[in-house]
């Protein structure tokens, strides 16, 4: 009999039912536990329920709402694209619960060919999505994978809190659930440390014998309006606090009572610019007595083991962000080449380098990415965990900021003063639009459509956003530094090298 | 009888009338000529007139299409404010040929007092536009006082110039026009020289008794669809063709049948923001053999002449656009400010350093339009006309990026998370909103608007195309410095102090 | 009867006589007071005392000692230069007290005249040591003046203090005294505050009815060695301890018992480098208990006071410091320009943009400084005090390091492979030199000599330690960035002007 | 009998003999070729010859003269060192020719376990000198393994370029030879190329049946008064010559007749610096009718197979100069750590941060390393190349130029202030300096000398050469970059996606 939201996803051979819970608790997705790999459809499908989803002071349906149908049209493509006839073997394998295909970003990885598998499948989910979704769903997705690695730890806790993390992890791999999280704090006074201002911070504020009550906000939660639960575990920055009571792990359906998503404005922009396809949306999530079963509770009041576990969650997330950010520097490469190519700058010295500038970032990237999955090695519950991203991420902000200006650079005033789709189309203007604002063998439409492309990237608000996500997305870029720093483990050996170095200056 | 369009505005004392010219020729504005000083109502009226402007493949009239409108209002505005009886005293000054207020934009500065007023009156211009507009008239009319001032050079190629050119400054001062130029060559193909590609610049075809018969194009018009006339005088770019039929200045109504404006999109944007409305839009200018009457040409043929004048014609125009810089990173200050202070990251260490970054620029700018207006010297015309701008015109680029980096670092995701109008507006969401939303002493209204403002200024496409007309307006940055170095009358001292210096290192 | 050491010094027309005071204290100057400026002899022989010079373990006499003997040297060039006829009117005054010439460094201006006269006086003395003495004499000279002007708000506190202030100045204007100050703490351990380690800072541990006697450690002491008299005064980060007994205000004289100079390694270097000829040195102070006498005492306990008294002593030497700093970089910029043009790389696109930066910083200071001396205001004592060189004072270290980095860029290896002296005078190498090492239009000795130079000034440890200065002289760059912006006088108005176009933006 | 210079460490078989060549032609190294791996004394003993070597205008005996003996010293050290009992059987393996050790570093790898004993003898190498000898033997040696992997291609040309190409690779590694090179140009007139000034550039003047007779000057030669050969080979800017006498590929013994060593002066400084110990010096050659015999000579003419050949050359050598710079900024780090926690400020989050983004370059070249070498590709001629290091070439000087402005900074006037070690040994001092210069839990001695250390690395003459070198030792920085462009593989893929995405775009 099923005792819990997630049973059915349990490794129990059971066929997947209709969730039989009460109304008076958060429901599960109806319908289709158990189902596997999402399509198109079935994903647009799965999103139709009562979450309380608000944009510019009014509540929205987001499955029917004229501002988000381009990016859910955007997401079901990809679904129906892991679904494919051409890519279905490398983005999904048969569960061996239900028989059905599930996604490869819950493959928990156990030899190279696991990871490799596991790459290729983040490589196909970021491609789908030219790098321009933060968020795509493979993210998250492994941090579940994260959360499953991490329950032994979790285990000793409360053995109660590995079982729900274990299950929850099943729960949606065989769901092919979209997760998001919501690691900050809501940037209100920053001159404080939350122990003075404990009404900022999420807490529990009542426990009983069913779950706990959370209140309180966290941010930013990228792609709130098309995922299906939330995780919340907590960034460094939170579990400094005294009390016991801002500790808590744990899961919830966007659709919990009590739970609020507040959209920023959205950027879908004029047809035919990035944002209008690939706005994610950032929200704040907000709190207010929310009532989170106790199978989706995974740990509570144990700091040091937040503190573990924050990284190791993290883990295999943080390689595919990186194989994300590698598609994004190659697009922003192909752009800015093709951009000077087309008005004949690319043989500029100058122009030349700063290419060349962008390569080496690309190439970087690309170099380290391949020894970090080589370093991989094994975590307590057996899985092949990819080396640290450590260094990558300290450094993706710089290489990032720098690509945007290398394209706005080269682009210039072109980015500016490009004619737009309605004046190609208009014959009146051909003419004057072929002679002046073609290209160097290139036509009109190639190039302008290119610096429009560019424009998105480098100076619209879209992609500019993207430029701010990338230095910030890790957290603060001066913390993610010093923490590479008082954790990198060569750190010991530079240090001797250089007494060794200093000593030898005074032997006479 | 009236010989000139511009008969009007000559300094004969006559009664402005209406304009009679034959219909087949450009015709100048109806009804106020020599009228004077613009109010807004009657600049809106000023612009209905036959123009060819394009947009998106639809030809438009600026004076109704919907997206034109807000960018109106604001210079409807800004002709309201210089009437207005607080400011016009500031702003205007009778004319000499009709009594009527005239904009002092116009004023040909001969004492140090003028100069005060002239740029006082440009303070005026930038303040009421909040450094927003790059275009804002004044600059375009201080090109105009060059003109009149550059007359006599005109003169020795051909008295006719000189004639030409001083009558249109009057016509230009007597009706308040608004201008735009066209400095550049189209976009095309910067590997080869224009001599290569002879059709991509504007050149002169045909030549009869009443004018010249012009064919290219020119970019970027900046307010073209706004403005009454475009000035054409050429980059130095331009006048080193070998064809003197490359050599051609002139002005044209933008009504003037063969010439085409074509604008980029509009960054009208959604409503509350800064795009909908300060888009002073940048537009390619396309002669298709526009006849231009003998009056409104200044030079023609003499290169030599063209390369002196381009910088005798820019002197008031760069000193004006610099006290927009100035008071446009006034406000990137005063934003950054206001935002740290929000948040309560002002004290923070490296976020006061970067404030005080921040305003060491707009410091050092101040000091140095001080000096220079101090530095005025007489033309051969008798103006007193300052000193050289070209060292803050080197800089204001990376001034004005380093500006936007600071915004956006203090900024951060507060740039992307905030509430909307309508959120704040929303009952049911306040509770939430106040205590998550808000920041430190500041409410959540006032702190969201700020950060919007913020994010306006730099994420936002309006913002960052401002960014880009700071770096490359004045020319391509690397041209810029290197014209620069070549002309810094402080060069030969520097250098012979280094070789003092090197010599002394020989003597033993 | 004489009562002070500074009587001699004081305006009572008397002639300057011997000193007298009892060898149980520190001596005067013997000989020499009163007798005006310095010529070089006068200039060496004053330094001959017995002060406690230290250098690699050494007590040395900086009279004698080789190490010493090429920046004595230099010295006493520059004051033979302010005596020569050439300069002798354009660098001294007659003293209205003795009659003899005496410096203009200290001329406590009170007209713009004035102000033109000292200004003058101090690019004489950075032109005259080339921009490579950054504590060439005038510029402690100034802050004597400063103290001169403080001396009403000193005499607040105690009327000894103003008393002792004015007639110290006067004793170092009559004398044509060098000093030196030493405002930092020692560098041990920076992560906690001086009130933790109160043994670090320099204090007053006994008073009597006859002084005070001091104990603690200051640096950095540049040009110690060569001054006469040290002046203490506080910086800001000294005042805020809360121990009365660390805010003591005093001059001494270098050879006061108890008081050791440590001097850091000399770079006089190789013969025929910058080093070899402008090593100024820095230095620590050590003060065991060393006495000071009441008469040199100008200020104790009052913090208040102090952090006032810190910006009005400055205010002249920072402006002086400025004009030696736009000095250097015309320096920079002349080697950068004459490097380039004997390489043949001035017209490439990329070395003329970067001469052309570097000459936007040369001109930029030029501007402001000019701007700064022009809003003089008047103080209490009624002196002529240029305005607030804090803008500058943020950006010099910026500037400078990328003037470095330019001629660094441009020099390349030829900054590495030069032939040195020796070479160019051995006839067997002439003609490989002649033909390998020359240059475009310049002979091998110009070019060798220009690159050698420019070695000095950017790669050797000498001009590095120059930048190091620059960087750090007005104090931590995060810190004088964070006081210009909480100082900026315009800050309300750059906040007002944003809030006025945030509100704008909620007009609907 | 011996036709060749090379012919006794031809793979004959034969026990090594004196060389009996005629006294006529260039003598080969007396008395131990082929006698294998260096010690510090045979090492010595080797230089013992009569090249031409000038410094300061004196010829000097580089074995005997003061100043070099510091560096020869250190080499010696190095070579003891590959044969001392702890490190030969990592750092030589036993010849086939004649059963002596040799050094691994000219081991031509075959298979990945090859490669991976290469790498572990470069790093014993980096890791001996510290970092701090740029060419370290080991450099050139990896050119000659690819002169060996190239030589099918010159057989093309010329079977007997193929044949010399091998004896010679054989003969420096039977011998152990010291190689230098020569690539550039002299510096003397950018803005011409070569071919408009012919004299500047080496070429074959003359050709026999013998040999050759070359004449010109090559620069910068590094180790070149330590070496025992120049190898020269050309660089990309050279082969675009028309004259195809300028195509010419030779090794020339150091004590060549006509071959002359131009050093520039010397770094030794003072005793106790980094300067003293690794001033591997810089050389111009100037080669004044140069007799090369035939056998010494490898590529004539054909410029052609000289492009590819360079890169194939300098495969290996570039991947070990990596190892170089990643163990340079392992020191780097190592200091800048060290002197942060001395002074109490490793937690500050500005220095945190500057540390970590150290970290980040450290461990982004660490991990891109790993890479390369699995990538390692087979070869026409059977080795295995590691893959490309242009990303990392693009990027090195970048990276290290961050690096020491990070120390720098972190050591700011602490650079400066230190007491030396004379200061240390004086009992008289040393109560002063334990209180006021030592730092945060630790001694004065380990303070200063780290912050001495530190000086020698960023601030001296030494450091800013290898600061130099780092940024142009692979060419020309912008040239480097645009190479990396036009030749990087993922280009096209990059290009791909930036089109895919734009015609996305107009998808309506």
């Amino acid at each position: 009999m099923p005792t819990s939201e997630f049973e059915t996803a349990a490794p129990t051979g059971d066929t997947p039912t209709r969730d039989t819970r009460p109304p008076s608790r958060p429901a599960a997705h109806d319908g289709r536990p158990g189902l596997g790999a999402h399509d198109g459809a079935s994903f647009v499908a799965s999103l139709a329920d009562d979450r309380e989803v608000w944009v510019e002071g009014e509540r929205v349906d987001v499955t029917t709402h004229p501002d988000f149908q381009p990016m859910l049209r955007t997401l079901a493509g990809l679904y129906d694209r892991q679904r494919s006839p051409e890519l279905a073997r490398e983005m999904t394998f048969p569960s061996e619960v239900s028989g059905h295909p599930i996604s490869l970003s819950y493959l928990t990885p156990r030899t190279p060919e696991d990871l490799d598998r596991k790459w290729l499948n983040s490589r196909h989910w970021v491609e789908g999505s030219h790098g321009q979704i933060s968020r795509v769903p493979d993210f998250m997705a492994n941090v579940a994978v994260g959360l499953h690695d991490f329950r032994h730890a979790l285990g000793e806790v409360d053995p109660a809190f590995a079982e729900n993390a274990e299950r929850y992890y099943l729960h949606c791999r065989e769901n092919d659930l979209v997760l998001t999280h919501g690691l900050g704090d809501p940037q209100v006074d920053r001159s404080v440390t939350p122990v003075q201002r404990p009404e900022l911070g999420l807490r529990v504020v009542h426990r009983n014998d069913s779950g706990i009550v959370v209140r309180g906000a966290k941010q930013i939660a990228t792609l709130a309006p098309y995922a299906h639960d939330v995780l919340i575990y907590l960034s460094p920055a939170n579990y400094l606090r005294e009390d016991p009571a801002y500790v808590c792990w744990f899961s919830a359906r966007l659709d919990t009572p009590g739970l609020r998503i507040l959209c920023r404005r959205t950027y879908h922009g004029q047809a035919h610019t990035l944002g209008s396809r690939f706005d994610e949306q950032d929200a704040m999530l907000v709190f207010d007595d929310a009532f989170i079963p106790h199978d989706r509770v995974f740990l509570l009041d144990d700091a040091g083991t937040a503190v573990k576990g924050f990284h190791a969650l993290n883990r295999w997330s943080l390689y595919t962000g990186q194989i994300r950010l590698h598609h994004r520097l190659r697009v922003m490469l192909g752009v800015a080449s093709l951009l000077a190519k087309s008005i004949g700058v690319d043989r500029f010295r100058e122009v030349g380098a700063m290419l060349g500038e962008l390569a080496s970032y690309v190439s970087v990237i690309d170099l380290a990415l391949k020894s970090i999955t080589q370093d991989a090695t094994r975590t307590k519950s057996g899985l092949l965990a990819p080396g640290s991203t450590a260094a990558l991420d300290s450094i993706a902000g710089q290489f990032s900021e720098r690509a945007s200006a290398i394209v706005r650079q080269i682009g210039a005033s072109g980015l500016i003063m490009q004619p737009a789709e309605g004046d190609l189309r208009t014959p009146d203007l051909r003419t004057a639009l072929d002679l002046y604002m073609g290209g160097r063998d290139t036509s009109v439409e190639d190039k302008s459509r290119m610096f429009r492309l560019a424009g998105d990237l480098v100076i619209d608000r879209f992609g500019m956003r993207q430029e701010l996500y990338e230095a910030w997305n890790r957290g603060d870029p001066a913390r993610v530094r010093s923490a590479l720093y008082t954790t990198f483990t060569d750190l010991p050996g530079c240090e001797a090298a250089a007494r060794v170095l200093a000593d030898l200056l005074e032997r006479p």
